[in-house]
């Protein structure tokens, strides 16, 4: 009889899993580790998914048809050229299985989101990391020389907030000979979307999540726009139920509520800038950020910087039930912290205790 | 440039997708299709899922750690012997893209679950089908010969409802040089269980749902016991964040209300005995059932069955808004009809349905 071990696909041996941001039990911890909402979800939301519990023991709707129409409308598309997804997670799976994997070519521009390097470790597929400078610009060349056959890009990107330019992601769109996906999760506090190249390009697809800016990062729900043949493709490997009936009735109600929505977006946007320039006051290097976070390298009270002062304020703001986000295993990151947009009293609080923490 | 018809893997471009039973829009519908329960949510899982609301802006937990532990308590396992998915066919995908696809080799016995095929096309894997003769012996032989690296029993049967002895199952476990899934969704309606045999096999994986005994179908729950070798291996494919905050909330809820289930359980049981002696006062052949449905040949007025008379009573049920499910495709199920059983009064319903259709 064969072992558990042989009957396994070799290439899912020796996988090194994706590391989620560390989720606290017990009350009062102040969370900027995952660039979640401060402000939770507004009560029309919260009404929609309560009144949908009358139908809780129906399957929901296969291809969550409501949401695919409401999300077209709201962006000028068709809506065959919506898909909705168990998270946007869910929808770069299946972006790896259809155009990735079983020996196919995934780039990514290095750091940015560490889930596509475990995405094409899982399907088989072969990495083509391109690393970025230290001044984060837009490796155009490096990335059409890849010739792969799909390409993550994280704009803005994470873990730096930087934003590139519609007209940088055109040309590379114009260069690239595959499929170029753009990964959007923190496109609301960003000014540049890539959603009108979908008119110029069929192989682009804009990936856009509730987890951010909607406040609904306890829900599930993510998004992608493209072409109408890509749609289908990624439906094809789609489970059949994947967006639950809660799920859809709230992000429903999310996309139809933008009054509530603005605000906050506004807020945060306002936050970010402010306790970047706060940052910058006390002798920190921040990258001018255009998501929900800001990425910055701390400096001590004797000026000094590097990965032994990011991790030590680190585990410092930890042991002050403070949790921001850190990337231990690379050059380009070890010496930062990623810090998430909160409400304007938690900022003000991690603040206090960075300043604290550098007085010593 | 490449096209994306060239870009997309040559095994995806050909697929036939799963058809999921359909869901109707608007009121009146008795809907008896895709063996949902009758009886909606008990308040206190509905209660649960309120209550997690004021935390839906953060991510849940990745692992859904509360509700592996309640299950494995419940059914006496180690929390290491439990997975969640986004539903049963989360899990049944996982298990595909880790134990078969790529040239491995699925089995299946034939007709049951519809997904089985559709998981391992899109896995790029081979089918081994075993045909069931008409009597719906489990073919034991035939499935140990196909040799399949993963094969899938559905227990209770689908669409027949037959249910198979756990000595059969044993049996087969013995024989089998493969990963051997359960598929126990219809379970909680059935005297037997796979489940004693995890103490026995290690490559045995026992698979369940939220969707039809504990009537949360619109929540996307499922769960599988195995060993924990298996369920390492489908957490390293998992999405991480695969089930949402409200999902764990309303299914631990679930879990720990079983006298709120109990009672509709045996009212289904009875209610399913009742209508399938029913059916066959009125001459029809219906298969033992252990599920909540039943699968039954219909006989017309004038004494006929056949697919014409089965399609016709198909149509005639929905003229009447009343929706069943039939397989047209393959001569076991063309002369068929799977029928859910849903409260009294709605078989009562059906069955005057059917005999003013037998009366002409």
């Amino acid at each position: 009889m064969r072992t558990i071990d042989q009957l396994l696909h070799a290439h899912l041996r020796e996988i090194e899993p994706y590391t989620p941001g560390f989720q606290p039990s017990g009350d009062g911890w102040i969370k900027l580790n995952t660039n979640e909402s401060p402000y939770g979800a507004p009560e029309r939301v919260k009404q929609a998914i309560i009144s949908e519990l009358e139908r809780i023991a129906l399957y929901p709707n296969p291809i969550s048809l409501n949401l695919r129409e409401a999300l077209a409308l709201r962006h000028g598309l068709d809506t065959s050229q919506v898909i909705i997804g168990n998270g946007s997670d869910d929808l770069l799976n299946l972006l790896v299985r259809c155009f990735g994997g079983n020996g196919k070519v995934t780039a990514e521009s290095f750091p940015s989101y560490s889930l596509y390097p475990v995405l094409t470790a899982i399907a088989a597929g072969q990495l083509a990391s391109v690393r970025f400078s230290r001044d984060f610009e837009l490796p155009v060349d490096k990335l059409v020389e890849t010739s792969a056959d799909l390409l993550f890009l994280t704009n803005p990107n994470a873990p730096t907030g930087i934003g590139f330019k519609t007209e940088q992601v055109r040309e590379l769109a114009s260069r690239f000979d595959g499929i170029l996906v753009v990964d959007e999760a923190y496109a609301e506090f960003a000014g540049e979307t890539a959603i009108p190249l979908l008119a110029e390009f069929d192989r682009i697809v804009v990936t856009r999540t509730f987890s951010k800016a909607y406040g609904l990062a306890g829900l599930r729900v993510g998004y992608a726009f493209s072409s109408p043949g890509i749609i289908q493709a990624l439906d094809c490997v789609r489970d059949s139920y994947n967006v639950n009936r809660l799920s859809q009735a709230g992000a429903l109600a999310a996309v139809n509520s933008p009054e509530a929505y603005e605000p906050l977006i506004r807020e945060t946007i306002a936050t970010r800038d402010r306790f970047s320039r706060d940052l910058r006051e006390l002798g920190w290097f921040a990258y001018p950020s255009s998501a929900n976070f800001v990425f910055a390298c701390p400096v001590d009270g004797h000026g000094k910087s590097g990965a032994l002062i990011a991790s030590g304020l680190f585990q410092y703001l930890i042991d002050n039930k403070i949790l921001v986000r850190y990337f231990p295993k690379h050059p380009l990151t070890d010496a930062f912290l990623r810090i998430s947009i909160g409400s304007p009293p938690q900022m003000r609080r991690i603040l206090e205790e960075i300043i604290k923490w550098q007085k010593g």
